[in-house]
Formats: structure tokens, sequence, C-alpha cells
């Protein structure tokens, strides 16, 4: 069940980076729901790469398909298949990745596990199958913002050393205007000039993508194993390059006494014994920086020699804002879930 | 399946504080093991309350009792059930709470949540159920380390704004020889006057605990979804009071260049793309401020309104000390789990 | 997950023939639900040993103890722990049989896939353990009359070679009222002079149960892979010495053509596409004959050897009266399972 | 979960008759494997309709595309997708039913439970579905087969009143002779001349199919809930248009006496506690007589109103030679996902 997501509404994914398609299964969505194509398309549009001047310059399209569970527009109870064709890809600048492992990625340790690679585009552990993930939460998105009235955003509020202060006091709206995501402006400005930098450099940056969930019902969560925050979080750490994940006052919030954190108003950032308490949901998940840099670099190959690396090929020098629309599809789909496992309580 | 974790080796939880006993079923546990039981206890004793100055004056001795699953001091590989009975619990204190909502307690979202709640000793979400997770924690630990000789260990690196610096870099050895479970034994120092101040104050802190698994195989963890970081995550959120959750350079990570982690020995903390490299996987574990405190507090009850409240009960100034064997149990179950997972890879 | 079963609706069963106690977790049943005490132990009344004069002399109280998950009378929505002790079980029955295999029992492939077997009184594989289900059956039972106003019965419709004819046809109101469960007093008169001359010379019989459940609403089961006959199927194959499970006209009804099926009142036996229609659901059950018999049999031992064997201990000659019990609580489990499933469609 | 099945080894089925495509994704199927092509193939062949003058005359080539999870022949351990094609349907044909419900069929029970439904050819709920699970068993065929010698072979042992007596005692090796898939060349001749008969009439028959597993290893099987019976029996109830489902003398066997089926070499069909003996498996699965017929009927309609009905389009007289691999597919996918849970008590 390793690919394999969710409880109540379950996502399957599948594919890899130069294979035919990659896609997803979307069982136990509610029937009989309209479904808003167009929207589907846009969250894959800000997902997709050679979106600004900042990302790649791969192009892939990411058009989609819906093949099953919908039926004139509507759901039907039935699973739903989205797939996504794999177009434009260049599987010879991987000719030299057969046997080399590059640092950071996944190469060695999928050859360990399995004993069989598609090394194409990373193959299976590439970020390009989180396509099918942001096109599944899209319609968790359109579920829970028609039925519950719940939005999600998440923003940039870290890059490198550049940091917004005070994250979750400020106003987002704005945060869709500029190519890093980032809400204020005047750091946004820094953030996207550094990246130019690093990309000149052929190096690479990482930072923390805040997210905030409004209009969340109290009551979502279901303890003791699958609490909503470790529900969040285990989607969370399912995104290429995560390593951490933090709710409220989160690692800074260990420095506060007991009476300072319980006089708050969000300290715990709106989850509580891991159920909702109808404040707003927020969190920082924070992103490595990208492994494929054009910095020269040693590399292991499969005979545990030490060889010299170059990484042709089109990345992103910081992933953060593509990253951006997958944190909101997977906390939509947590979200979803959650308000279809709290229906027994209501009977 | 809100009580089960775990997907070859499932644990089930079960049980409130103040009720007849708590405990645990475990599915899934390989047959022909020979059980250490003086190991169980050993480790439950670590968790209980009253084992030094610094933790709860309550008196749970939490001697279990095996009722299932092991025949002659071996498993048969039926569910293992451990039942630990509740004694000296004090339910009168909790009278007084029974419609007022103790702040940064689960009080207030249980009740919304299921719409009928056992308030005594805070019920199915009092850390009390921790104790079974512990015993089944011991069997993964002794599971694992003796057919593939890994070790588990946690210790306190951060109370309130007192940290060690540089926690993976220096012995761990000494670490339970003081009653905070600090490496360092000036830090530690520190710490144990500083939980002292906030008792006699009445007030709590929180903290770290950092976590070492050594001699992991490479290959454990199941891509895209049970990825090794996502369930040891998932594992963490599910303890009472974690807050943040962070693998190898973590947050402060974010803060390299790629040039710079990509050469690391061990930046990534010993898992890549959801897998085991076979370096020792480190990570962090926040917690925050113990809410319980002795200081006069605003409340909300049933009804909504605002009230004074005092908490009784004998409660911990800082739950660190005792959170750390239940940090490594979770861990421990997480890796026998996978370690169970990855088996078909090998035919 | 070996010992858990259903969905939404998740029982976790546990425990040994002659271990201290064998029990039973039920996770997610709905909060807030009042518990009728005396209906379980009816229930339990009714699946125990010595209720009657053709079943085993063996002397059960089946006294149950919930030990979590009831507060004040009210379910509240953490896991259900129901426990029931062993008492007066006679292990030196025993000691002869923990190295031969008795002839249909589990006993050795126990052995073979487990290397390690609890072998007093039939260890895990005892039918013993059904009491658990049949105290979780008796609060599914509670929850889909109260709020749905199902009921559900089994009868016993044939013994041996003594079966009665077109048994959906006629009153069952009566079955209770009789020693072997059966809704026709004449053939259960045969019935039981039969099930005593088997009891006299040592020997045993299978028979059939049938099963009703009336008042199902329309919707229930999940297809593709989760219809609700096969959700039936597989809890009626969980239990003891079943061989065969049907609905509706079910092998014979493979003897009509296609024009007389369709015409039918309820030949689909109330689920057609693995979904309830609304009308009676009717299905049978085939149990073998009870595998412990004191006729002088030949066995085999642990290294392979034929042996004479003679069954000590006291056994049914006829588990079907005992086994109405446990096919309703199984059938009501996997319905109550079904309307907590069924609720994402009510959105 | 509902569109998934199996615990290691879970394969996901989508799509829908006249949809663009239907398809299954196997997740969990042991890495570094060769898949042989032909082989699934050939499968899909002895599905597919229009393969003999007894099957339908629709022209459905079936020809399928792996797009995931193999890589230069050999699986990689990631999930592999399997898509085939809808063709040469004709929707036209199903006009005049998406307000009527066709009797036997789940017409009318999708649209009660889901509130819209996919009418054409069925939707979802066609058989057509099962050619992914026929390629899925076609994957863990090969599987057992090279790594542990197993052998599954189902044929047709009864059609309507005509059926083969003692099939278990006989030869099977020339069932596939036959376009029956009957191992009686005489009973197979009288089958298919009712068949044709029933084709000029326009009406339909059901029968029984057997299955024997050989050289299935001992130790299969995962009490209580997971039993191998009660797997296979739910995979079974999973397709379409089966009523009932028997182990070795199943229903014949509840008319022996204990110490009759004691002694018996297999009365018990390979299975015993729920786990496999080393024996032969046997068991067989009743099919219901195909509920599409060309006789005029009287149906219901959106409204309630019973109207005439006449169905068009080109359907099978007799399911039961396209089931025979069908039955083999979910047999296979059950044995190979229960040998991949088996390797945990074999550390």
């Amino acid at each position: 069940m390793a690919n394999h997501l969710g409880h109540s509404l379950v996502i399957t994914s599948f594919g890899e980076s130069h294979g035919h398609a990659i896609g997803v299964v979307i069982d136990g969505f509610p029937s009989n729901f309209t479904i808003d194509l167009n929207h589907i398309q846009s969250e894959l549009n800000r997902r997709r790469p050679g979106q600004s001047d900042i990302t790649t310059d791969r192009n892939e399209s990411d058009a989609f398909e819906i093949i099953s569970g919908v039926f004139e527009g509507k759901t039907t109870g039935a699973p739903i298949t989205i797939l996504i064709q794999n177009k434009g890809h260049q599987s010879k600048d991987y000719d030299a990745l057969k046997s080399v492992y590059r640092p950071g990625h996944a190469d060695q340790v999928y050859d360990f596990k399995y004993g069989h690679r598609d090394h194409l585009g990373g193959g299976r552990s590439s970020a390009r199958i989180t396509a099918g993930w942001v096109a599944a939460g899209a319609l968790a998105k359109q579920f829970i913002h028609q039925k519950y009235g719940i939005t999600i955003q998440s923003v940039v509020s870290s890059v490198h050393q550049i940091s917004v202060p005070d994250i979750f006091s400020i106003d987002w709206s704005g945060a869709e205007n500029n190519a890093i995501r980032c809400p204020d402006t005047t750091v946004a400005t820094q953030m996207l000039n550094l990246i130019s930098t690093m990309k000149s450099n052929g190096d690479s940056v990482g930072g923390i993508i805040s997210t905030r969930i409004k209009n969340c019902p109290t009551g979502l969560g279901e303890p003791i194993f699958d609490k909503l925050n470790a529900e969040l979080a285990k989607a969370m750490f399912s995104i290429n390059a995560v390593k951490g994940v933090e709710f409220g006052d989160g690692f800074k919030g260990t420095e506060l006494k007991g009476s300072e954190f319980n006089s708050s108003s969000n300290h715990e950032g709106g989850i509580n014994g891991g159920i909702s308490t109808g404040k707003d949901i927020e969190f920082n998940t924070a992103f490595k920086p990208v492994s494929s840099i054009k910095i020269p670099q040693k590399a292991e190959d499969k005979d545990g020699n030490i060889v010299d690396l170059v990484i042709e090929g089109r990345h992103d020098p910081c992933v953060l804002p593509r990253a951006v629309p997958i944190v909101e599809a997977m906390s939509a789909l947590t979200i979803a879930d959650h308000l279809l496992l709290h229906l027994k309580y209501k009977i």
C-alpha cells in the first residue's frame, strides 16, 4: 500500500518521470459532485516547470485527462483516474547517470532497495509525479471549499537565509503576484535576486513554505494515531526534499514557558490533541536545497568508485515556488479525507 | 483504524487514564521469538512517573501483564496483548474539570468531536496511554536488535532556552545517568536547575528530543507515501505535545546551498528519498511546554464562559525525560514494521 | 492486520483458549451511544457452552468486562475493549496433544506456519475466541437496530441430512424456543434426536445456518472489491468450520435460466452488484461436522508418525446452535461497518 | 479503499465499460522480476468476447499497455499500471437504458447508492473491468509459478442442470480444448448444445466453475480474519454474478459425520483453520445466469413505473467460459499476496 495515501479518500500514485504517463487514482471521492476542469488545469499550471525565470526551462505542458469516475461532468462514486502524459523529456541527458548516483538524490537507495531502477529523469523518485497529486488535490480543494467553505493557502516564507519575520501575522493576499510566491514584496525581491545569482552560479537553495487553512471545522482528526497534525506531517514528508514540519510555534515554541504558551491566541497552530480547534491551522514545511546543481561534484558509482560528476539537464535553482501548490494539494487531500472520516460522529 | 499504527506490524492502542486498564494489541509480530520480560519492565520504568525529583509525584507502578500471543516465553504469531492496570489515580482531582476545559489540553476538542467525554485524568487523551506504546516498543526493540543489530537512543538536547550545541557530534553514552537524560552533564545540570525552578513556580517548560538509530540497514522505507521519514514523523506526532519533527539538518539545513548540503557526511539524517541510506538516522522532535500548570489561568467552560482555573493534581514540570523512552518506542515500532515490509524485495 | 476486520468499524480479536483472557477491541464505534450491557450478556449466553443437553458440558460463564471506551454508560469514540476471562479450562486434557495433530483441527498447519504453538484447547484457533466477536456483534446489533431499525436473525436450517425445505419461506419466530434453533419444530425434533445419537456414539455432525437481515437500507456495499456479499462472505469464512457461503438461490440458482432468475422476487438474496437492494438479505453458511470426536482415530504427530488418538475433553457433537449467534454477530459487524462507509454518499 | 484488493500485493481497479480506458494499478509487486508480455495477452484473450460461437459477438481486442512500473522488461518495485483502451463499444445501444433499470443488473442500486450513474454498457458495474484483473492476475501467475512452482486451473464443471460428476477426481488437462472449458468432453458437448439453444431463444444460463491450486506451500493464510479461504471467497464474490463459494466438500460436506469427514484425503479442500495444508486447494464458485437476455421483460424505471423492456446489444448466453480466466486471476492475486504476507514467519 506504499503508493496509497488516505483512509476514506484514498489516492494511488503511479508513474515515472520519463514513462508514458504519470497519474493518480482517487478512490472514495463522494459521488454526484460537479468537477471544475479549469481549476484543475490552473493548479497544474502553478506547479509546472517553465512558468517563470527562476524555474527550470523544461517545457512540460501538464495537460491532464480524466479517464474514469466522472460522467457528464459529475463524479459517479467510481474511482477517478487522472493521466498526465510525459512529453518533452530528454532521456539522453540521463545516459551518463545509469551507473552514477547523483549526490542528494534517491538514485543509490533505489538501487539498493529494489535491485533494478528506472534512472531516466529520476524515474519513480522524480518530483514529476507530484503533478498527479496536484490534480487530485484540486478535486479535494473544490470539495472542501464548496461543501465547507475551507480555503488553503501556502506561501514561501523563507529562502536560504532570507525570511519573512512573523509570517502568520501579515497579509498573504498578494503572494501569487510574484514568481517566488512570497507575500512580503520586499523580501520577495531579495529572494528572487538570490535565486538568480544561484542560477548563474549553477548552485541551488532551499527554504520554508508556510501554510494556513481557514474555516476548517472543529473536530477533524482521529486520535490516537491518525491525529490531524500527524496526518498532515506524513503528507508533507511525502513531498520530495522535505526535511521538517512544525505546527504553530513549532521548534520556537519549545522556548516558551507553559504559562506563556497556554495564554496564546494560537501557539498551537489550530490543532490540539490531534484535533482541529476551529482556529486557523498553521504550519511550516522545510525544504532542503535542490540536489541537482551544475557545479561539478564528486559522486559514487555502482561499483563504489568516486567519480567526477557534472549534472546536465534543466533544473530548478529553488523548488519552493513550484512546491507551493504541492503543499496545498497534500493539505487539501488530508483535510478532505478527515472530513469524510468525521461523518460517523454526526449520525 | 484511528487507533492502529503500522502496516505489517500493527499496534492497536486502547484505554483511558482512569479506566480499568490501558493496553495495546500487537498484531503481526513474527512468531517463535523469545521475549525478555525484564526489558519490557525496565523500559516502562524509564517512562513511569515518580522516577526522579523533576517528574510528577504520582505513583504508577506500571506493572504489565501479557494476556495473549506469548506461550512458554515465545511469541506464537497470534496477537500479543499487553495490559497495564490503572492504579493510584485520584479521580476526585478532576471533579472540577468535568465542564471546564483546561488550556492547552484536548478537553474541549474531544467534547466538540465526540459529544461525550471521559474527563478523568485526561481520559483517552492522557499521555498515560503511551505506557502501552512503550511496552510494545520494547518488543520491537528486542526484535530489531537481536535480528539486525539495530539500536535506538533518544536524548534530551534542549529544554526551554538551554540546549546542547551540535548534539549529534557528541558522545551520548552517559545520557541515562542524569534525571533529564541529557548527554552533556554540564548542560544537564543547568536544565535540572531550571526545571526545579519551574516546579517551584508552578510553571512548565518544553524542549527537544534528539534521536539516533544505529545500524539500520539500507533500503528501509516504502515510497511514495510510506517513506521512512514520513512514517517516523507520523509516529512522533502521535505523541502528546509534539509540535515539530525534523531530519538531519532539518530547518537549519534550509539555510545551506545545494553545493554545501550535497557535500555533507550526513546532512540528510540517514534517510534519502524516503529510504534509509545506511548511515545513522538522526532526527529531532519538538515538545511544547506541559499544559498543566499550577499558576492560576483563565479557562473556557462548556457554556462558553471564561472562568478562573487552578489545576490540582500532580503534574510534570517538564515531560521530556519521560518522553525519551516513548520516542524510542515509536521509532522502534516504525523500524520493525519497515523491516517486515522490506522482506518482499529480498525474495 | 490479520486479526483486524472491518474498514470504518474495525474489530481486533485477541486471545487463546486457555490464556488469561480473550477479547476484542472495537475501533471506530460512533460516540455518544448508550450501551445495553444486558443485551451483550444475553448474546454471550446464546453462544456459551453448557446451555443445553446437546452442547458441550464445559462450564464457561463468559462474563465480560468493558475496560475502555465507555464512560458513564455511553461510548466516547475511543476504542472499546471487551475482556472475557478464561475460567474452568482443563489444560491437562491437552497434555497428550502437544505433539499430536488432531484430525480436522488447525494444529498441524499452525505448527507449520508459526513454528511455535499454544496447543492448549486449540490455542488461537479455538472457537472460544468467537465469544469476543459475539460481544462486539452485540454492540453492532444495538447500533444498527436503534439507528436504522435493522434486525438480523440466523437459524439452523439443516443438520447432517435433515433439512427444512424452503427455509426462507417459513416463519422464524419460534427458532429460539428449541435447543437446535430451528424454526420448524418437527424438523427440530428430528435434528435433536440425531444429535443425541451422535453424542452417544462419540461422533459429530455439521449443517447449514440460514440468515436473514431485515430492514437493511438500500445502497450498502462498496464495489468493486468491498461488495456487501463479498464482505459478508469473508466474515462468515472467518468462523471456524465454515466451508461454504451462498446468497439467495446460491448454488441451486445456477440451475435456473436467466428468464426465470430475473423474474424472481428475491433470487438475488437482497444484494445485487454488491449493493443491498432494500429487500431482505438472505444467505446460507455451511459448517463441516465438528472435528473433535470421541471415536478413536489415526493422527499424525510432529515427527510424521501415524499414531492412535482418542480425544478427551468436552466437545459439542454439533456446533450449529452455538454458531447461530456468531453468524449473527459477524453479520451485524459487517452491516454496521457498511452503514458508516456509506455516509459519504449522503453529504 | 473500495476499489483496492490485497494487503501486501494490492490492486486498484478503475474504469467504466464505455469510458476512455479501463485499467489496474498493481502496488507491492516484488522488484527485479522479468515480465512475460505474451502471457498477459494470452490470458486476456481467454477472457475477451468474441472468442467462440457461444460468447458475445462484441469485438474487444483487449490490447494492453503497461504505463508504469516496468523498465527494460523488469519490474522496478514502483506501482505497475496497465491500461486497456475501450474500443468498439456501441453506446447508442444504451440510450434507452438511461432511465430504465435492467432486471438482474446493478443499474438501480448504483442509482440509489451514488445518485449519479454512468449507464453506458453497465458503466462501473460492467464485467468489462475484469479485463484489468486478468492482466494483473497474469503477473501474479507468473510470479507464483516461477518462484514457487504454483499452478492454478479453473474449469467449468456445471452449466444449468448439466454437470460433471466428481469434478476433482478427473483429468483436467483437456479443458482448454473446448469452447466451454469443461474437462469432460462428453459433458462439454451437452453444455455447448444447451448454450446454443439458449442463444437462439434469447435466454441465458449460469453454472459452476471449479478451481484447483497445485503446489501451494503449506502455511499460507493469516488467521483470524485473513484466512486463506476467507480471502479467496472475498476475491470470488468480487466477480460479477457470483452467488456462492464452497471449499472442498462444501455444502455437500455438511451431510457427512465427523468420523467420515476427518478420515478423508482432502474433504477440506486444501485449507484448514484458514491455512493451506499443502494439499491441492479446491473450491467451487457459483454463477447466476447472465442477466442480459433478449426475451422481453418487465422492468422498473427511475420513476418507479413498470415498463416493457427488450435489451439490445451483444451479450453472452453463458458467461462461464470467459469467467474461467477471471477466477484464475483472482485466485492468483490472492495466493501471491499471501506468499508475501507469509514471509515474516520465515525470518
